[in-house]
């Protein structure tokens, strides 16, 4: 369920209609002031984390699965972005690996992981600026590799439109992208991947109803 | 090889350094005048396709697998982008199914197929104009999907930038996106989820080579 | 009235000149900050709905005609500029069905619609992020179509750029659009045409007096 | 037969199924180049049009009765635009009048034929530059009013950006939009309306089979 | 002195500047928060008015000859730019007329004061949305017009970027421009002019002095 | 009478209307191919100026009057537009004095001609690139001043938008702009305040009859 | 390190590692409300300066050589900028000397100090609104020009990019540019240069541990 | 000399000049049609490049000192942009190294050659597409260096505007940005840092004589 334009009361509406069908529910884009604004019992049930604005309903248990995704980004205020990918995934029952501010202004740093992002099948990229990292990983990786362009920087690269851009333009080949900050879909598209080799992955009905 | 700025000579030179060490090679975005003004023995061992723009040496045996990938289109003027998805595709062994012509104007022509489509683990969506087609099929099918906005359109739908945009702000979650009018792209992104399950996809390498 | 940016006091003058005439006033886009800056009197005669932000005086009575305009939604968020479409309409003495939350991420809700839906003349379609909704309706119903393109949605999609060019690059043919958010001016090209049948619209005099 | 991006052959094709049916059909966008490389016995059945770029098959008989539709327009350089709308209405046998060339630099041209426009059920306004005739006629003419924006002009308004965002944007309320040079759509919109009253314009089927 | 960067005491030290040479200041930009944090003995001696956000130091008396100058406006949204530019013109002893709200969604209103307008060797047009005014009386009035456009509006006219396009594509020859909701602006311009025929405006330096 | 989307038969048509009425006409926009398919004898009637791709019929006269009008530029490059400005001043009979070459690249060479710039009451600044030189002059020069913006440039600076911006944002006071390569509108301007003064401009009828 | 995005918890945890290995920081972006939430101890132990939004530790010590750099700007508003630079160049112990408020506008005020300027080898011109002061100073100084464009202006020049891109398309050749308000940005390209000529700079690694 | 919009008159006009006072000249952006255009005589003297566009008079010697400045490129499609660059450098005396198709595409390519890179003093990078270059350098070499986007690249990456974006937005600190395929200007600012070392470098004045 997609929270960003919807008021308490619409959500707990919903989440009471998952909860009489049995059914768990993914919250996304909920923010903390609209928790605030939710009833008690409510606030309670959800395991809300603040930073990727995510709940899951019942708690999500971690996968004890090796990690099948990778999920890398540039620097720290990327976090949110990465949060809301590693949660989707994990309430899928799918785990995931996160390495995080290995942006390319010290190439040094994604240079010594680099081993370990490829025993990845999926890598996710998160960046914002001028993401350059997308064309950096897409050309040293060989897995599956998904650009998040983020709404992170200043002057000329506000609102993610320029990483977004660089993620499309990138002459790194097969390298697919999402909306700017789409770490909820990014996941799905992993999702989708995975389904291919797994068809135990019976919860993940394409997302449908999920959205909205 | 990206063929769109390359003089005939440059053309020629990196073709016999292929033929040289026996690899095959693929020529994308090459335009009917510079097959023109290649040399005669040249244009005899490419298989050019004018509609996709697209040639290789040796010629390309077409797979005969049962085909992994679904590419659908909203009108024939996509023509040239599918073609250059499948035969991208074809080139690495892998076979595709064109469905075409099954534009959200007419929204039965995508209905009557939908089964069909279906029954693909990935699909390549190709549109212009407005790009509906993106988010309808996304909703309808469950496979791996893959848009590819094309510069189709006049007005406000200009250079494909629309189409692009309404692939990305898709409320389809888990669809993924590659720049405009990239055919080859697409076709990189479903070899590189192809190779998941197939390590015998040996002879994509990232596609790494086939760049500039 | 076009509300929004007019001071408490100058929207009280326009009350008072309409009341002495005798006339009924619409008033849009009033914001709860303005309304609660309104004297106490004037807040009473007028029946306020915060969720279109309009209110009318005297009272509007709900039209008990059988509706001859549908306004179909893709999402609970569009709720507020199909309110001010049914409000708007309601003044002038037209009833309007609300089909809401109908959007192609599942398309199948549209679908088991679809007959209600072409019993209208008139349909308004509101829609949001990518404004695919507007395609499809419009190869699927042969009534007068009216897009409304909505503010909802984020990253590329933000502030409703991308569903107006969506319905106005639209393959329908015949479909309209009017400005972003405008359910007003959408309500008024319905009365517009409406008046071609029904020459006793006459309390419609083609808008002029509420604007500005 | 939206023909702007097909090859004589695809042309050629689409007319002789129609024939076979014993069909009409409208070419739409249709080059004098394109017409110059068909066969002799198709360019020798088509009524070509070289300024609306338009032809039917069989000729289009001039519609008899009183005229539905004003089509009003700016200045000469819009005459493309208009002729691609009355072709159309023609097709469907709906007969129109052409107001040309009564801009609003010259506001006195507008005024002196304003109870002529009048008598109009519909009207369609065709304008490029800064499209201030949008909102002129809008404020002074009751009837169901149609903008054309249509890419005429230099510097700032190249292309019919600046003419389309006027159009949005005129405090005249009901007016409606379609996309910059549409005169095709135009037409379509006013066909839509004028069946509401008029069961027997059966030969108008939404115009789905015309586009692609 | 442009105010709207500056801190109060800035603003301070500048009038404390001027007052020691004996020269009078005019401030534009003047925000009421501004105002409130300025010594109580300044704000005493600035003659603040609220809805122009201008003041003067000392007091301006107005004008007392016939106005040069008609300040014509499409709405009453467009009062806070007609206000800087009459304070300025005030501020030089240039006197000015007021003629608002004659946008031309009811174009009588403007036709009703068309003589009026005509008498004044200048005439400075204020709108916002669409900008279509300008263009109307461009066309109508043979004075030296200036045109203002505002940042009144929302969708496709947010932030007067539209009424500043329609100003310059306008079809009416010898229209001139200055920035959006550029009041004093335009005054400056008016001064430049005056100054052609009397050349007693010498307290109008060009206007140098009071940028930033 | 603005030539660029007319035929050579409307041109003919338009300027025998002229002729019959013994009034003399301007072309302006009018391309060299477009003078090469006029008539023969209408050829020879025209004295066309192929820099500013400007015509008049009969052949304007050098007015004999001191110039009250300079007209500066930045670079030789701006040659058309300075020369679409003085021809139109020269038709109604305002003689005008040309400075060209004085860009702020080299600001010495504007410094040079300083005093003689400041003689005229009215300064037209022709620039293109990043339209430095209409602050510089806005500030140095106290003389009525218009700016046009041309479209000279390359990179960021493509078709003229910089420049245009550049003026309208300029911090040099009452500076006026018109159109991107508008030189006809400048001197329009230009028209209109010297009418001011001398009210035996006669022949200048707000320019009215010379548009579309 | 760029602390724009950080929480204090995050800044406070990276200042700790610095003075562990006892290496000094450059606090850039670092807003007066997080400076409040940092402890009390850190918050002595940084010598943060409010204009500029930046801080070191420990205290930056005034470099005694003769200064380097000028840095020249338009106006008050952009002291924010200047400050940044100089107070990032005194941190790597490199003097400088700041000329603002010599916008053009005033161009005489520029003109009084071109020879101080001139005594530089490295000048960092800082200018918003139009940006005509980068082409100016290009002209007339022929030292090593960073030109470092503000986000100050509104209408047209809003947020900067108007001002970086006269910048960028300015005649002035050499003139180099950097992103908008990054004064950080100007500060290192300088320092990049002066350590062609002094390899003591020793403590200036290439900015790389200052980034995020 | 930039020859773009000039005649081939002008630029014999101009040559002559230059000639007639013994000093020599570099043409910049000189088309191959132009120099076709050229007398016998002028073409005879000119060391014309067509790759380059470059032309100079007398011819230019290679300069025989080791080379300070390195121009490293992304593919071969940048490679007329790296001319003008060299050409110019070496029209004033200075030997560069060319490092060409090292893109990131294929990062060991760049990797190989790092060594060699950074022992320049002065790196000028040269890319299109996404711009991902000039990060990657800019995180992995010390030196002083320019990032020069070019026009290379298709769909969302057209004319170069997102690599410039992605240079002024690069998180590697004291990279600086000239325009598109601004080889030139690249060249003028290295100069000017050379300068500073080199006061033997009297034949550059800054360019301003080279200019337009």
């Amino acid at each position: 369920m997609l929270c960003s334009h919807k008021q308490p009361a619409q959500i707990e509406e919903i989440l009471t209609q998952y909860a009489a069908i049995g059914r768990a529910c993914l919250l996304t884009r909920l923010a903390p002031e609209q928790v605030e604004s939710l009833s008690k019992s409510w606030r309670a049930r959800l395991d809300y984390d603040s930073i990727s604005r995510t709940a899951s309903f019942p708690e999500t248990r971690p996968p004890d699965d090796s990690p099948q995704v990778a999920i890398i980004s540039g620097g720290s205020s990327d976090a949110s972005v990465c949060g809301e990918a590693a949660r989707t995934l994990a309430f899928y029952g799918v785990a995931s690996n996160r390495i995080e501010d290995v942006g390319v202004a010290g190439l040094w740093r994604l240079m010594d992981r680099l081993d370990e992002i490829r025993q990845h099948p999926i890598v996710i990229v998160v960046a914002g600026m001028e993401g350059a990292l997308f064309s950096v990983v897409g050309g040293l990786v060989g897995s599956f590799i998904i650009a998040v362009p983020t709404s992170v920087g200043y002057g000329v690269s506000r609102a993610g439109k320029l990483s977004l851009m660089s993620a499309l333009a990138s002459c790194a080949p097969g390298l697919v992208v999402v909306n700017i900050d789409n770490g909820y879909g990014a996941a799905c598209a992993a999702l989708r991947v995975l389904r291919l080799r797994d068809a135990a992955l019976a919860g993940f009905a394409g997302g449908r109803d999920e959205v909205r």
